[in-house]
């Protein structure tokens, strides 16, 4: 909150605004907009903000200051009190607060939410203003390196098991690049936005980067060649080794500290034995401010290919590229308590849009039937006025647990439900008929083999959980 | 979007407005803010704004005419372009919007999701502006009452199985309101208003209901009484039977459609086994404009203990009241429909932040302990130096499936861990000892009983998922 005196200032600059635009005879809307912030301004030096306050604001202020360049792709909204609002641009700064708020200084959580890029959209690779994310974090004071290497292992088991193809997970830490940039012979001002510029190096040449090192960002060609020769490397624990008595970065003492957590991080990854798709990359930068020691990003191999429709020659597959990446941010909690209290976190964010849009591409490619239902079976008739029947079953199915489902007409015909079935993958359907009401039986169908066996209706849920298990 | 005379008379305030910020030396943020604004209008002049806009925006008009007297209570925003922006008010009319917009005609579906009411948040009562809901809705052309019937078997069960307390779903239909205000001598353009007045008896007396009435909204006292005998009327099918032979409302084809499907309806909920739940009422209105045919609302009867310590005299118990409610709306897609085109709706709201609100009291009052997690197992040692076997069984536990967990410290104490289990609710703990490794097996403790058994490494992971099913 700003002190008395500024507030004062701000008041008169906004009074005079106000006037002005009266004098001018500009819009109402203009004016009322202008008149609520000076109203804002007077609450806040009059009122006790806590008191009424139920609506935890995410106030502009929240967001700035912790995504460098990013910066420019918050998308900002303004509320009805003339305030600056935002909306969320990912869900770690909204976490951190959280927990500042709450005062919790042990959590491991996952989130799926929605959060906001004003960027280029680029729908073909998953790339939306509006998109969700999946973050998984790990908060709490802990011994080096162990729950970071659980969000590497989390990270290589998802791309895994969804079978998205080749994938490797670049992985760095901010104090190397940091100790890099200094032995190297950056001027500490010029860090962070010498590390936007390594951050490229995923999409533009070493040449083009050097290019805006020198040209741009006023590096003199001997430290952008010096900073060139330490980006090229990659490799694993060995890797870190080697730096570890590289005569210029075992001078420095963040590089020594981000160097043997690497190594310490690289032998729990093997234990996890992940190592084999985890890379040490000297590259990989990260444009956000808020890490401070080890950082990830993960990146699909091999592109996928576009569905014939859109098969044009410039088109021919789609590259992803990152699909998931995180680090260590042990400073972000503290920017939130009043006392500055802080709380170390590492975490991931999963591009789970582009990870769909990867595996729906992937589907219609391989023209893949996807079962769209968690329905275990329909509940169908063969014979006209059997609705209320149908009905009493099915109840009787839900009742039991049994994932079941009828047709929301009295008189469908059978094939129209067992077409149903096939459309939207439903294995079973329990027929019922006349006889087969007479008979106490239900006749259960596996829609694929189109095999039937008559149930009795006692035994009904049984045989469909043994056979939907 | 403002016309270019427009623009061009705001851009000209606007640059005043940023010279007069300038010339007084304002703050630099201030500064920057407005010229943001500035070159936010100059690009609208500018630019082709259709072109590049991807990201769908829900207007203000999308959400007005939809909430009869409730529109009041959207949120509104302003996005950068000074377009009227407002929070989706609830997740029924994105929902028909959504419908409208790729042309869907069925569809069958959940959806949890933040919503937002610019109201008095009440938060024992689990009323706040930024909250969650859970809609589920049928959408598609069917035979009467069947899905109808669905919604009101799933709210039936959601209450039931989470042990809320006694409760009650009051069933109505639009139509059997209107017909009933026609038969009563209400003017036509009086119908939505005195719906709203209706509406209020569950919070009102029926005195001052037919005081709003007759005072506030201008009915004779006549017509009021006639209402008000209905409106006192509570049953089953039987009532719906009996009103379909009384004089007046049977001359109302509104009405009689309405009774005919009430009938019906009351069949289906019958073979479903909810009728001791649902009662009839002509009461319930719902104040929103976009419902067609049948609407309900769940009610908890009983009120919540409040917790000890906030166990105010005044603040005895909490009645939370509506938890869940809704009804069909056949007119909505078509609305969002160029062509106008509809698709038959019903679908229900679930309060569920007020329903969690409630079972948290409950948890704390009942000093009920709720766990907190999934995790199966936590791989413990009780021995120095074994955070790699740690770490090793852990991994496997993972790749076979299990839910584990490990201390992310080196040495933690034995003690400690086994009090996070009793702390989080983790039932078993995997148990790693110098001993236990050189004989291949790992010791399986039960957190409640204590009891200790060792296991075959091999064996391990099926005697585990044998022990959590």
């Amino acid at each position: 909150m700003a002190d008395k005196a500024q507030l004062q200032e701000a008041i008169k600059t906004q009074g005079e605004v106000v006037r002005k635009l009266k004098s001018e005879k500009a819009s109402k809307e203009q004016i009322d907009e202008e008149v609520a912030k000076l109203l804002q301004l007077k609450a806040q030096l009059g009122g006790d903000e806590g008191k009424h306050v139920f609506v935890l604001k995410t106030a502009k202020e929240t967001l700035t200051g912790k995504y460098g360049e990013d910066s420019k792709l918050i998308y900002d909204l303004k509320d009805q009190g003339g305030e600056l609002l935002s909306l969320r641009y990912d869900l770690t700064v909204p976490f951190a607060r959280y927990l500042a708020m709450n005062k919790i200084t042990n959590i491991k959580r996952y989130h799926i939410a929605k959060v906001y890029r004003r960027d280029n959209p680029a729908m073909t690779r998953g790339r939306y203003r509006e998109f969700y994310q999946c973050d998984f974090d790990i908060a709490g004071q802990y011994d080096a390196m162990i729950p970071d290497a659980e969000c590497l292992k989390i990270v290589y088991e998802i791309l895994n098991e969804l079978d998205l193809g080749d994938f490797h997970i670049k992985v760095n830490d901010r104090r190397i690049l940091d100790g890099m940039f200094a032995v190297c012979g950056v001027p500490d001002e010029k860090f962070r936005t010498i590390c936007s510029t390594v951050d490229k190096l995923d999409k533009m040449a070493w040449e083009d980067v050097k290019k805006e090192m020198v040209n741009e960002k006023g590096l003199s060609e001997d430290v952008a060649d010096r900073i060139g020769e330490y980006v090229s490397m990659q490799g694993g624990q060995d890797l870190a080794e080697r730096l570890l008595q590289d005569p210029k970065l075992s001078q420095n003492k963040q590089a020594c500290a981000g160097l043997t957590d690497m190594k310490l991080l690289f032998s729990y990854l093997e234990l996890f034995q992940v190592t084999d798709k985890v890379v040490f990359d000297l590259s990989l930068a990260r444009g956000l401010d808020y890490y401070t020691g080890v950082i990830y990003e993960a990146i699909l191999s091999q592109t996928i290919p576009a569905p014939a429709e859109q098969n044009g020659a410039d088109e021919a597959g789609v590259s992803v590229g990152s699909v998931a990446g995180g680090g260590r941010y042990d400073g972000l909690v503290g920017m939130f308590d009043p006392k500055g209290r802080k709380v170390p976190c590492v975490g991931v964010s999963i591009g789970i849009e582009r990870i769909f849009s990867i595996m729906e591409q992937k589907a219609e490619t391989s023209s893949e039937k996807v079962r769209t239902t968690e329905t275990q079976v329909l509940v169908a008739s063969a014979q006209k006025n059997l609705l209320e029947e149908r009905l009493k079953l099915t109840s009787e199915l839900w009742n039991a647990g049994v994932k079941a489902e009828v047709l929301y007409k009295k008189n469908p015909k059978l094939l129209s439900q067992l077409q149903h079935c096939e459309e939207t993958g439903i294995p079973l359907v329990a027929i019922l008929g006349e006889q087969e009401l007479k008979d106490g039986v239900v006749k259960l169908r596996n829609v694929a083999s189109r095999e039937e066996v008559d149930v009795p209706r006692a035994d009904l849920v049984d045989e469909i959980k043994k056979r939907t298990l």
